[in-house]
């Protein structure tokens, strides 16, 4: 009997889901709109109608052993989705717990940035890895962090936040209530504010003057800068310096061997690994210079989300005996 | 037959040794002073004498089962102690080869903050936490995280750099080569070089206007600060203020249960724990607020880094079969 697990990714606007083998080749896979769904009773029906249609599409002979969910707000110790901004369902949402009952099979929920991380323990760059953090460059900046082999969770079960750690105190306004967040300068929205800033202040011409801030995205800001515009190159080298001043810290934290970049902006290449990694070394305590690589994450294609998630249930099979919690 | 460990700290001045059971009792104790030996085997062969004499003192049915060393740069993975600025002997000293090779016991060695919040989990106020910090305040910062119950090394067993975290890129000059590292503002050090800085910029009269910067200590700034003396209430203040900002960055990082404060400056009470939870709560990212204690250590006698050390035999004996590390 081959064994299988379903990841599923909640996002703001869409939830992907898969069903994925061992060795992360993704045998199914589907999407349904998360903003569709008045209640979260509707959404949560939808959700496993379409996995049943999954299951039932499989060959015989394969079996699903649990079922992994990546979602922001996510906590890895409830199972729950708690106080989520970018979903419309409000309070403490027990997804881990509904799937389990449903299903009959382990659940595994943690937020997005931590099943990327344990996605690249599993299937990606960070196999033989024991301590490396894993950098989600999405619409804000996630983080996971993998200490001795092992997601880092916490007390609360959010740790990891690193995307609100603090660059400027009256900096750019952020989404959570404070100001001058990590993410507010480095994620594809923070690129775009910088992009803005820079036309503001600058004459240089840009071809990025002719965009909307709504609908100037991560793609076009790498497409200018190939081609040289120099607004563009500057918004990379700027994300690039507080990316590694940043990382420069969580570097002292943790020690890792490695941090990977993951998502959107990471697929710009030297356009931003270049810039991040010398001003982390230049800010780096003496101690730690030429010991910490920053790498690419192997998870870029559209199905890493359901990569991610789904690798959350590996990881607790293989630590089942340590402890590791699922519903 | 009690067993019992033996404790050793590696102070820049003095070596502290001990002989303690697992309850936290010092059975024996002693000094040597570290900087009186030309050669590092000078040194080793003092250590171990005074050991022997201390084993011959104990009343029969008692056995050590092990010894713990914490120093500056100590690095739990090699059992090394590597190239401590703090230390006469340049290069790398195998110290926990040494001692296990001369004592035919477990050695585990780790940085002194390290020990300090393995002592914390072993003897004192986070006997029952799995996620915390402690900070420890003497002439610089130092830091321990315990994750999951673990103690967090990191790749290169060099993880909880925290001292070395930027306040402000071109702040004070540290002693790492950088500027404006956290531990040159939060540290009795730090707390000096602030009353100076007040000295300089104000006009209040305050009796640390009568003592010089190298006889001045944490003590005569607490004691001043309790009668009302204006610069050193605000150096507190500001000590608190900057250590409360940091904090915020990381408990987002790790999302402790608590964070305990530890050595010389801590002792101050109030003057420094107040602004430093004000502080971080203000900075904190509002999903974490009201969640995280800041709390006193509960090893505060003059042998809490006998404790810290002896505490990392228990520990290793404790996790033995989890491959914890020991020579």
């Amino acid at each position: 009997m081959k064994e299988v697990t379903v990841g599923i990714d909640i996002g703001g606007t869409n939830t992907k889901y898969g069903v994925v083998d061992r060795e992360g080749y993704v045998h199914h896979q589907g999407n349904i709109p998360t903003t569709q769904f008045e209640s979260f009773q509707d959404y949560f029906d939808a959700m496993a109608d379409a996995l049943r249609e999954c299951i039932q599409l499989l060959p015989s002979g394969i079996k699903i052993v649990g079922i992994g969910v990546g979602a922001a707000n996510g906590n890895y110790y409830t199972g729950n989705i708690e106080r989520a901004t970018n979903l419309r369902w409000k309070g403490v949402l027990p997804l881990a717990k509904m799937f389990r009952e449903e299903f009959g099979v382990p659940c595994v929920l943690t937020n997005d940035a931590n099943a990327a991380a344990v996605g690249e323990m599993i299937y990606g760059n960070a196999k033989k890895m024991k301590d490396f953090v894993v950098i989600t460059l999405g619409t804000g900046l996630g983080s996971g962090f993998v200490c001795s082999g092992v997601l880092l969770n916490g007390h609360h079960g959010i740790a990891g936040e690193v995307g609100h750690t603090s660059v400027n105190p009256n900096g750019r306004y952020c989404n959570c209530g404070k100001r001058g967040c990590l993410e507010t300068y480095v994620s594809a929205t923070g690129i775009k504010r910088t992009v803005y800033k820079l036309l503001a202040d600058h004459l240089e011409p840009s071809e990025l003057r002719g965009i909307s801030f709504d609908n100037l995205n991560t793609k076009m800001i790498t497409e200018a800068a190939h081609r040289g515009d120099v607004v563009a190159r500057e918004a990379f080298e700027y994300t690039g310096r507080i990316l590694g001043m940043k990382l420069a810290e969580t570097v002292v934290h943790s020690d890792p061997e490695a941090i990977f970049l993951f998502g959107g902006l990471s697929m710009a290449g030297d356009l931003i690994f270049k810039p991040t990694q010398r001003h982390m070394e230049e800010n780096l305590m003496p101690l730690f210079r030429g010991k910490i690589k920053i790498l690419p994450s192997a998870l870029t294609n559209q199905a890493a989300p359901i990569l991610g998630a789904s690798s959350l249930v590996w990881d607790y099979l293989d630590k089942r005996e340590k402890s590791a919690i699922a519903y």
